[in-house]
């Protein structure tokens, strides 16, 4: 049986060293603040902006919500958006997204400074993971994998890993984590040929192409240690991930489940996110 | 015997489109006109510019050299960035590097206008890279293999790349590149175990990590295609790529040999950066 990496512990323990960070802060006279700016009233957002609320207010960070109409223009979201940039109170800003049709996501991810871009979205983050020495911080869920493997001290160098899923906010993000963490990294995507004998080679598989319990036994092999990244509900609707838990689990050496793996780390990475933003505020 | 894949050919069939379309801009009243600014006397860079300002004349598009001395201070080049940046008649601008000590290459590549960064230094080019929809162009170097593979017909997709080396100018924009190109894309480094075993598993390969005949038979199979972008010199100064090619070229499908492969495509391909960035302010 594999073993569980629950996330749960993971954000306890960051809770713990944040909780600290904080009070040190506030002794100090800063409060850390997070700016939340959603458009619409889509419940996805709704139920994700509640919840980096609550975490907010456990740790005492200050968390401001600035929410616009769905209709909201382009110029409206960039003039909303340099408005959170020259608010010097602000350390960092989480833009919900998906964006309204009619906003272009990269015009207000050039808008944004990346120095409060906590979710990684902006150019600057981008290139920051690429490794230009420049500010910017990794997109959370994709840092939430590295939390997790540290935690459970999984070191990646010289590992093969193997990503599946190229997106802009966790596979080709995480490339780049594992890459600097010295990882020889493999991503995958739905070209791939015969993707069970690649996914079969690596040391850490992270499955982020979001496809529900996609990922069966034929994928894998003992000694594997899994990050499912995947958030999906099936047909009954209940939640899962990319890989078949029930089938994989048994098979490999560790496996983060879902929920409660990888997703319950995301809003503690958030946090650090500002915390680390008010810091280099704080010099 | 492997096909060798020479660059000559390439830079010719490139040469001859940028001429086509350097006329047909010229007719519209516009000369694309490239700014190339150097620190100092490196022969390096001197010979580097040489070519890219003899490239430029055989092509009929304006270059410009600023010379700057050795000693310039990063607030003074930064001037300088910004007085191309405004400039309504330069289109791209190649920074020669390495930068003299004391100037931090991330505050030149922050400075200079994604849509004149030619050489794809700018946090904006890296992130266009990953695949942020922003203006921006990808390194010449690593472009220069992608025109190889157009020009000798062979399509990337689905393929296994292997890209040894993890540089910022050649294996992380190769990377993003080949994803892009649908290709399952792994990257290695000096920390990969097992190098030879992971390089044989790969379709096509790219060495790009600056050593000397590193690669020898070992790590090659018959079928494969391997781009060496290592311009390297060997004990009696001759020039060589990363490749061992007198073994490895009777193994192999293809091969860009060391001198006249990849890096003899690299300046047509600064000159299409400068004429793409042309046509954009053309419309």
């Amino acid at each position: 049986m594999g073993q569980i990496l629950q996330g749960k512990p993971v954000a306890l323990a960051l809770s713990q060293q944040l909780k600290e960070r904080v009070a040190d802060m506030r002794r100090q006279g800063k409060t850390p603040r997070l700016a939340i700016v959603r458009l619409g009233e889509a419940p996805d957002d709704i139920a994700y902006e509640k919840s980096a609320i609550k975490c907010c207010r456990d740790h005492e960070v200050d968390v401001q919500s600035i929410v616009l109409p769905a209709g909201t223009g382009e110029e409206q979201l960039l003039a909303h958006l340099q408005a959170v940039n020259d608010d010097k109170q602000t350390d960092g800003c989480l833009l919900l997204k998906p964006l309204p049709p009619g906003i272009r996501e990269s015009k207000a991810a050039e808008a944004l400074a990346p120095q409060k871009d906590v979710d990684g979205i902006t150019p600057g983050s981008l290139a920051h993971l690429c490794g230009l020495d420049i500010a910017g911080f990794p997109p959370c869920t994709a840092q939430a994998c590295l939390e997790i493997l540290d935690h459970y001290q999984i070191d990646a160098a010289g590992k093969r890993a193997v990503i599946i899923g190229r997106s802009l906010v966790v596979g080709k993000p995480l490339a780049m984590l594992l890459l600097a963490r010295n990882a020889t990294v493999t991503v995958c995507h739905s070209k791939t040929k015969d993707l069970p004998a690649v996914v079969r080679e690596a040391d850490i598989v992270v499955a982020a192409m979001g496809r529900a319990r996609l990922l069966g036994a034929e994928y894998f092999r003992p000694g594997q240690i899994v990050l499912d990244v995947g958030i999906n509900f099936d047909d009954q609707g209940k939640m899962c991930g990319d890989v078949d838990f029930a089938q994989v689990e048994p098979i490999v050496a560790a496996i983060t489940p879902v929920p409660g793996g990888v997703g319950a780390v995301t809003n503690r990475v958030l946090l650090k996110h500002v915390v680390d933003a008010a810091q280099r505020v704080l010099g």
